[in-house]
């Protein structure tokens, strides 16, 4: 990183879409520091370079925000030159941009109405809903990550599901993603859980996996 | 273009998203042929082509397909040269990407919320939300164009509160943006209907009222 870089990243431990950005800037080589923030008392720094939707990750280079989780891994894709996160190919790009996004529109929003609506019925639509997204995921993965041999902006777009979505449902007894059911995604989550980056961004799974429990409690409570 | 190019759309006369694509074909100066789909009955060729979603606008290019309305016009800037429809500005960039998914995460669903969900409560709420992301919407507004002098990506996702949103708050006697409450998006709008290439693909405004009528009549009835 060039010395007259200034790149900070709020962050809050455990956040799937923190983790997005970090693999981004840890991919290219990008040294960053990291501002800590908490769900219960977010700062005023974070209110002020993220106002419109109030969330982390926030990205800020050189004093100027980037936000949303996706859109900083292409501004860091674009950003910095060496290790290509996106492909070059403008046909490949808009692959990538779509399955990244029926990521964040189809699989994580019925993971969320699967495990925490209030109502039973949408919680079992969701549960389908989730099976049936994560079936066509499954049906698009053809080689080792979604972009070939190298990670790219799909797999950091579903690295939710290789990591949160096993605890979310260890924690509460879900029944929507197994390794047999879906066997090219269990493949491709060894892979990328052991990969060199990624490995060294995910937060502690028994923290987290005690944190959704609670979460689980609080709701039935 | 090149002879050896060959470019199709299927399209949907009326739909915003399709507005999206052919405005971005149109900047560019591509030629391309309009396959007409219908909602109630559509095509093996366009299910074939998006499978995933099973919606117009699919961008058909040397019989390779791209899905999403968002994802075609950033293809479309990325495989022609000519017209910029992205800043080159990584910075930049990131900001037209935020803002567009701002308006199709938030003011869309906001707008469909308190127009066609069959709970008041609802409705009330999504006009709420619809006001709130306007006006966020207004204050980021700061030239004659989202993106300075000249339409880009954002202007292309807004496009939907100039010309669709009016019609819709007739039809259905909705009260959501007024040209008093939001007089730089009203400039804007003004700005963006008699933009040349933008005045050539809106759909017919009389039709478009009627069948948003149609729609307010068979939920009341």
């Amino acid at each position: 990183m060039a010395s007259n870089q200034q790149v900070k990243l709020f962050i809050i431990v455990g956040s799937p879409f923190v983790a997005r950005a970090e693999i981004a800037l840890k991919l290219k080589g990008v040294e960053y520091e990291c501002l800590h923030e908490s769900l219960s008392n977010k700062s005023d720094l974070l209110l002020k370079y993220n106002p419109v939707h109030k969330k982390v990750p926030v990205l800020l280079h050189n004093d100027k925000p980037v936000c949303e989780s996706l859109v900083i891994v292409e501004y860091v894709d674009e950003a910095w030159t060496g290790y290509p996160i996106l492909p070059s190919d403008p046909y490949h790009r808009a692959q990538a941009r779509f399955w990244s996004k029926f990521i964040d529109d189809k699989v994580l929003p019925a993971v969320i109405k699967a495990a925490w609506n209030p109502n039973e019925k949408e919680r079992e639509q969701g549960a389908e809903e989730a099976r049936e997204a994560l079936k066509i995921l499954e049906n698009e993965l053809k080689e080792k990550f979604f972009n070939g041999d190298s990670v790219g902006l799909v797999d950091i777009a579903a690295l939710f599901i290789a990591f949160w979505l096993p605890l979310i449902q260890e924690a509460g007894g879900l029944d929507l993603y197994s390794g047999e059911k879906y066997p090219k995604l269990e493949k491709w989550g060894h892979e990328i859980l052991n990969h060199p980056v990624v490995k060294g961004v995910l937060p502690p799974r028994d923290h987290l996996l005690a944190f959704f429990k609670t979460r689980f409690q609080s709701i039935s409570a």
